[in-house]
């Protein structure tokens, strides 16, 4: 019996649209999925980029118009890879012509935008799923299991880190990153940190922020500058449900540093340690370990921290970037045939951009707030 | 203009052939190439299992016999991944039929059967390509132009290494990998350490073998038992046609080890570090540096070391293991049609099945030998 | 001609005792000191630990009295590792009798206790010095001579931390480190931390601070338990006065870390990264290096940074803990001489209680706070 | 009581002199030593640096007649750091006088001059030791009770190192390093590498030997250059008593390398790996450990890894090269007061001296060598 296919439409020809078509392309050759993929049709403001793309990447149809994959009743999923800033329109128009969506974070700039976008959403009941791929690690994943089986006690602190140098050099032009509508540090990677915190240990219930601009002027591409307002470093004290409490740092000139998603996390029987650089690895120290024998352990992703042993045979070979796409595709291809829960939906999307905009205000007012 | 067509025909449903399909399926969508990669039919001994991979993985048809690949005039490629004792025939009976053969390492498990394969192949002026993974890591690439280029001077020592401990079990069974025709560790995984020394310093001219069976006895599977004849580690001593002298070891019992895929090269300007467990990671150091700052720099995979630009958009994104294996797969593809060299073609393969052998010999007669 | 002495009267036999006799005996066969040192008198309240510690350790007396020692003319100088809450009666007693005085950290347990004998000791003109050994690690020079030779650029971010597990488990008992006069994490190893931040950024101008008690409980010896009122761990955001913005972390129970006495710092044209646990390396990035070969370079403490060469004759045989007191007893000796500045006075050690409590300060009111 | 007297004559004040009275002095203040440690006597032909050395490192007498000190009936030991060619000379006088002697390595340039010292001793019956500090380290003495105690379970392969680059620049001068009788790369520092195979693993009795010169030419200080016969680099594979199989490298030329004495130790049960480069650290591989939870642990070292604990008060803290020599200091003193075995004897040092000379018969004549 053949499969119930799932037909794409993707917006977006840019570095994300290709990670995502490589998610597309690679999660049915790894994964037993319940729908057969099928990329129906790619759309690019610019016709030609739009053609091209869709013959190298493999959809059967190429347009300029995003709206017509929303017209398109052949069309099951749309998947958001355009700018932030048209990330609502489309994906309102999506979810009103009753397709999935799959969006890129943020899921908008404003979480007051996330909000709308997320009850559209549920109450249309279509699934979705915003790009948190850092999370679809199999040690991330191992973490959570370790932490949530008691492995590491009564969790007491967490430190969490996204850095990055991409804006270090202050020549570098003032983009749509640098708009104080969604932008800034924080937003862009340091709600990356967020989320591996929400992940690993539930819900933020309190934040202290601290936001600064380091560099206050860029370029402005045509021979002036332009002042900016978002933030270079975004930092935060915070407090957890669970009674431990914890920092985070979203910071993009770091200079020297290229994904320095690191965490550390300690609880009352052991402790974690990892860093992005090195995504394949999981640190545990347990305080099990007998006398004179302890230390943290480099735990190596392997088949015994699934779905790692759907991609490589053995432990050592080690997923890359587009792997993480692919197991996060895989993810929500299942929740759309009701064989799973989303793994990361707009709710949870609405969530990081509700913290992001709490560690901004508290920063702002000089004092903690609620996460409400 | 459409692209000429590339037709697979891949023989073999197991974790090498997944692996392939992998690559075959992600390089179009990374590369701009050449020809239009099609996966036509799929060949395994089960003609279920053959009928359902060539349904997950994407092939048109499926067949348990790899004879019909051969026979097939609408297949271009003959992609072995069946067991290493088969490869000679299947190679044999593909370059006959004028095409094109990728055959994963060992070409064969006996060099003069290599030399066969290789001496018909070129005879027939067919391409192919070993499967010598490692080899495409952006980093191996980087390394290999600094010691071009001379930035570590003169070579003089180098110091290579595969150890894993997936065979470290007493309690495995004796497999095909154990008989005495090709198998062992150093023709199994020392290969790989050679071919990166050489890939890396140029020809070996002279080696010293030493090759140790620790493990005398495997379960055969039926209760009893088996002799085991095949090295658990092989190491050899080398001499390098420019001058420099090194060693190497093959070890498939080093227990706790994954994938220790590591090397050192001393030059007289600098010298570098690698290991295959952060293979995005390359490790410089540079005589050149100021007095008091020189240290080993460690490198990040980026944009800046080709193709890694066109896998991921910044430094610290990381590929992994099956993204080797698309460049490899791109490689091939490319000098299909003419537009590049062969990466890493059967001539090269029997060389280092030349080493291997060359290395047992000195190690049983314990001697130092040419290598011819 | 001989040298003038130098003679000592040490107040405490415990372990910090020990490491500053250490520190006496090995400075002289290491540097070429001005003073001749002299194990003369070592106090304890009780005698028979005394006289045995004095024979041990090599002093001509001992006694059970420490006023014994201040009012002995022939001593010099006064070294007081007695418990934190006897060091101001203590050290005033030696101001006031002309003896410059060595104090272990903190110098006192409220900063308006430090001041006061701050201000007794320069009232008095004697020599001063707290015990802030981890800055007399040569790679901690090395970080700051390069921050002020300009190889980082400008500074922008700080990123400071000191955590230890050794009050992680709540059945420790409580002990005079949890006296909320001056105990708690932050204080205890927190100031470590913000010495090391001053030390390389300069002045801290303002803070908002996070301290937080865990273990709220803990056994009182007598079967019973005892409420615990100070940190467990401090947090603060940071505010230099060379502009750029900073975090550091006081932490003592973070399970699993024995010495993570780290930071980072960023630059306009550089980065640095250290870590207590390898504390013979200095880990640097330049801007400055070329494109595809820039990375974090790992320097080696080496006769290149000295003092290291008085005491090893190449890079990688590694200075110690104990060698780090050797330092700071001779540039003490040194600054008592006349030859040098003193390195880490009261002056600076009231610095940094001060630090400790507006930080303590601003987590009590909840809102950032000038640093006066 | 008075603890009987342990008088000192040592005859050398160049970086190893200086790091014994280092090791004198530190030794009794760490140490509960059965002696008094009396620094009686420096010897050095330049009478005046003999008289400053004496002053500084705090030796009561001081002369230029090395003679002086075996004639002298208050010393009890003779330490000899003078250059190796005189070592036989020196340890024979001593020991005709029936002094204990304790002597830097390499005991004598060649094997048969070690064998005289050695016999001499042990006739004699007076005690002995040969410096081979790096096995003083609490992480050696770690990994050996490991293995004795069997959690790595029959040990199977090891890989053992000793590079650095000090002899890197070929424009380095001619020295008596250089000189035939005794010198080279594997007699200099390969012996390390030697000396903890056996600690570690025990005896080794065959070998096969790989010596290689790089640079056969150097300066002569006089304007010329001057051939150079020894090896740059000596490498072996090895055979163990106890079934095992290995292999070293000495190597005096790696570009970059300070202090790579490393080692690998796999066994059926789990592995050791260890780095000079952070020798407070060792890593533990046990197959004991949970599925999924396997991986090299980073045992720091500390007060559970004895004698660490006299210096240090918790881990973190960290031993230095100097700490090494008084754990080396102690054990001879304890020895000789009859409360231990000799750490490290004539004979082991004998023992080393003829592994390498062994080695290096085997490079020459090409082929496999017993150790006799």
């Amino acid at each position: 019996m053949a499969k119930p296919k799932l037909r794409i439409g993707l917006i977006g020809t840019g570095f994300m649209g290709k990670a995502h078509v490589f998610g597309f392309a690679s999660a049915p050759r790894v994964f037993e999925l319940p729908l057969k993929i099928e990329l129906r049709t790619l759309a690019d403001v610019n016709a030609d980029a739009a053609a091209q793309a869709a013959r190298r990447l493999g959809f059967a149809h190429s347009t300029a118009h995003w709206r017509d994959i929303i017209a398109d009743p052949e069309i099951d999923l749309v998947d958001i890879t355009a700018p932030n800033a048209l990330h609502k329109e489309m994906a309102l128009a999506a979810i009103a012509a009753g397709k999935h969506v799959y969006c890129e974070k943020p899921l908008a700039p404003l979480a007051r935008d996330a909000l709308e976008m997320t009850e559209a959403a549920e109450a249309k009941g279509i699934k979705t799923q915003v790009g948190f791929n850092y999370l679809c690690n199999p040690m991330l994943g191992l973490a959570r299991d370790m932490i949530l089986a008691g492995e590491l006690g009564e969790i007491r602190g967490y430190r969490g880190l996204h850095a990055e140098d991409y804006m270090a050099d202050a020549k570098g032009a003032f983009t749509f990153r640098h708009d104080p509508a969604g932008g800034g540090a924080l937003a862009d990677i340091g709600s990356h940190a967020l989320a591996t915190a929400e992940y690993l240990c539930g819900p933020i219930t309190r934040v202290m922020g601290d936001c600064v601009t380091m560099i206050k002027q860029r370029p402005d591409g045509k021979g002036g500058s332009q002042a900016v307002e978002v933030d270079d470093l975004g930092r935060a004290f915070l407090r957890f449900e669970n009674g431990a409490t914890g920092s985070i740092e979203g910071n993009w000139i770091a200079t020297g540093r290229k994904m320095q998603h690191d965490f550390e996390i300690y609880g009352t029987r052991g402790a974690l340690a990892f860093s992005q650089e090195h995504f394949n690895v999981l640190h545990f120290f347990s305080t099990d370990d007998a006398k004179g024998r302890q230390g943290f352990r480099r735990i190596e992703a392997g088949p015994d921290h699934a779905p790692y042993g759907l991609f490589c045979v053995a432990a050592g070979h080690q997923l890359g970037f587009n792997d993480l796409k692919a197991i996060e595709v895989a993810g929500f291809v299942q929740a759309i045939a009701g064989k799973s829960q989303e793994n990361f939906n707009f709710r949870k999307g609405l969530r990081i951009q509700t913290l992001v905009e709490t560690i901004q205000a508290s920063s702002r007012d000089q004092c903690w707030k609620s996460v409400t």
